[in-house]
């Protein structure tokens, strides 16, 4: 008799975007006049710069011609791309990163959840806590994670990091060891970076631990400050020990488009086993590449033109980041990130909870933000809101929570 | 300390289509002015249909401007996508499946290499023998295979149906009962196809078993006779006991576009688990949807135009199938497969084995095909050409197969 997968049955059923959506469906059916700005989910507004558009139409054309009609895409992504990558995200930082550890995908958030497949069901999982629920959740389904506790609400064995205003939101080594170490930087939700020296560190504690560290750099493209790393290859002898995903999404707003890719060096090995060839294996049965058209779109990133264009998209929300930012210190708020990253992370005032905050945002202020309790319990306290949305909605939402 | 997942390691090392790969280079280097045909991987040759690409440029354009701008697709993808698959492939053909049950994604092999995670590591996998790879392959990665027996070909804990000119290619019920049973028709790669009460005494097995049936029907589109069902959910009882998958690769060359979609009916159970709201958990957290230009032009595969354009698009490999078929049947051939499927499946004369078989038309007629051992021990003897080459090529090839 056929039997499902029972690890699925452990994760909690209520899911925090859609009890979101359900809250802000009910308050504006009931106040079907009132306009609500969403600052909530982290997903982009401006469009795709010309020079990609460009691109875009280009590669149609091909695909419309016998001549230059494009098929299964090679196993790793073509190398057009690879190279780009290799050349401007990785050597052009002093990182020693070739176009063949290199795998191109159709995103951050599928690589990070599918990535724990090529490791054993023994591992032991670390994660920050608040964290971006796709690291814990993939795990869960795998079977890894053991049951959740409600009370306490987390996994019996997984092993949380607090990151707190007490640690600047970057983790502490935690006193039982693990094997699988995700580490997201700049930070979904709280919007913190980690320095190179912190990061050094962290890669220095996984080599000697035989630990690896999945590094999520999707939002790396967003720093501004110049001690913070683009990359975990940037620490000495993170290539024994690290794994990096990258992400097109906030970087030049492909959340629509579906592009990313992630870096396993060649020398990272498990138990004396290469991790590349496990990746490349299941990359070759589980997946069958991003559309050729979507590949050339992220070739045009890397042109001058696509450069340049996304750089001032890019300056537009850190601008939003920055209004969120002071408005809310200015008016009196305990106020982290929007820094060198598109989240703002904030205090709730009056010893609030995060869906208290949520509610008296909603229905006082008609603004949509993410409770931090939704990213793990020491997110409880805190609230995130995104510099993603348009110039006009971010001001607006701005001066109305000034005036609650 | 970090472990692999071991599984990978009982994957045996040499791949099929990278062995056929190197010795089709080796052979080019040593006879550089030698015209090589290619009729091997399953690959598609002709454009993208005008419709298709006029839907794709308008998508594109409306990435390009922040009011048509489209971020995150809708979890299941795009109702009007959804919408036309339900009304054209399953309502009109007298399945009732609605919108709500289509899951779109990137494409057929990876729902169906994906798919079995949704479901316990206990269950018992049954495929046929020869068969399409990756359903065995994302089994063993996942662990509910057991041990490579390098001498039989096979995996211990796998059940195997064998599919051979006796039974028309058509598995028969296996001795040991199944949980979880891979079914492909029109198959890859006999080119074989299952009659209506054929499939429906599989439906009443699976239910009277509490087995599932996992149906691709990635060929679909390539029937041409009556009496062979397009969708298993022809099949009365099979909303309780089938998953379908389908692609847009083979139906409108989209294989470098990437689009497909699985079918799980709301009633589906495994031990009382809804398959549905556990594919649903997964598709949500593992996956983020296809992008929205190629949702679009899959929409536009369903126009009056571009179903005419992929109607002819169709006709034409399947001319090409019949040359091939047609042309090794007068030259002595045995040939099955090619009436309903674009693969022709022929046994080789001479007692060669399949690779002897590839060696031969490689280095006699300059022609490249499949070895059907590749595809599992009841392949040996066989070989799969594929008539998705050009007219001009398949033509050639065959006149260079009838003089060997």
């Amino acid at each position: 008799m056929v039997k499902a997968n029972e690890n699925y049955l452990k994760l909690p059923g209520n899911y925090l975007f859609s009890t979101i959506g359900k809250k802000v469906r009910d308050f504006q059916d009931k106040n079907p006049e009132v306009k609500v700005i969403r600052l909530g989910i982290g997903d982009v507004t401006q469009p795709i710069a010309p020079a990609i558009i460009k691109a875009l139409h280009s590669a149609v054309d091909e695909m419309g011609s016998a001549e230059t009609f494009k098929g299964y895409a090679p196993d790793l992504g073509y190398s057009f791309l690879r190279e780009k990558i290799s050349e401007v995200d990785f050597k052009g930082r002093g990182c020693d990163i070739s176009p063949d550890e290199i795998f191109v995908s159709d995103g951050a958030k599928c690589d990070c959840s599918n990535i724990q497949e090529i490791f054993s069901l023994d591992n032991k999982v670390a994660v920050c806590d608040p964290v971006y629920p796709v690291y814990v959740d993939s795990n869960v389904m795998a079977g890894r994670t053991g049951i959740y506790d409600e009370i306490a609400q987390s996994y019996k064995d997984v092993v949380y990091m607090p990151c707190t205003a007490d640690n600047g939101f970057v983790p502490e080594f935690p006193d039982e060891t693990p094997d699988l170490i995700y580490l997201c930087f700049p930070n979904n939700p709280t919007g913190a970076v980690i320095k190179k020296d912190q990061l050094q560190a962290w890669v220095d504690y996984a080599n000697k631990n035989k630990a690896i560290i999945l590094y999520d750099a999707a939002y790396e493209a967003y720093i501004s400050e110049g001690d913070v790393p683009h990359s975990i290859y940037e620490c000495e002898g993170s290539k024994t020990c690290a794994i990096e995903f990258r992400s097109f999404s906030k970087t030049a707003g492909f959340t629509g488009l579906r592009l990313g890719f992630t870096v396993i060096p060649k020398e990272l090995e498990a138990g004396g086993v290469k991790l590349w060839d496990l990746w490349a294996r299941r990359h070759g049965t589980k997946y069958n590449g991003a559309p050729y058209i979507v590949q050339k779109a992220g070739e045009a990133v890397y042109s001058e033109e696509g450069r340049a264009q996304i750089k001032t998209q890019i300056a537009y929300y850190m601008e939003n980041a920055r209004y969120i930012y002071d408005g809310l210190k200015s008016a009196g708020y305990e106020v982290s990130g929007g820094v060198n990253a598109p989240y703002i992370w904030l205090h709730t005032p009056d010893n609030m909870t995060s869906w208290e905050f949520f509610d008296h945002l909603l229905t006082k202020a008609n603004v949509v933000g993410t409770p931090g309790s939704g990213f793990g319990p020491h997110g409880e306290h805190y609230f995130r809101l995104t510099a993603f949305g348009s110039r006009e909605n971010t001001l607006e939402a701005i001066e109305r929570i000034k005036k609650l």
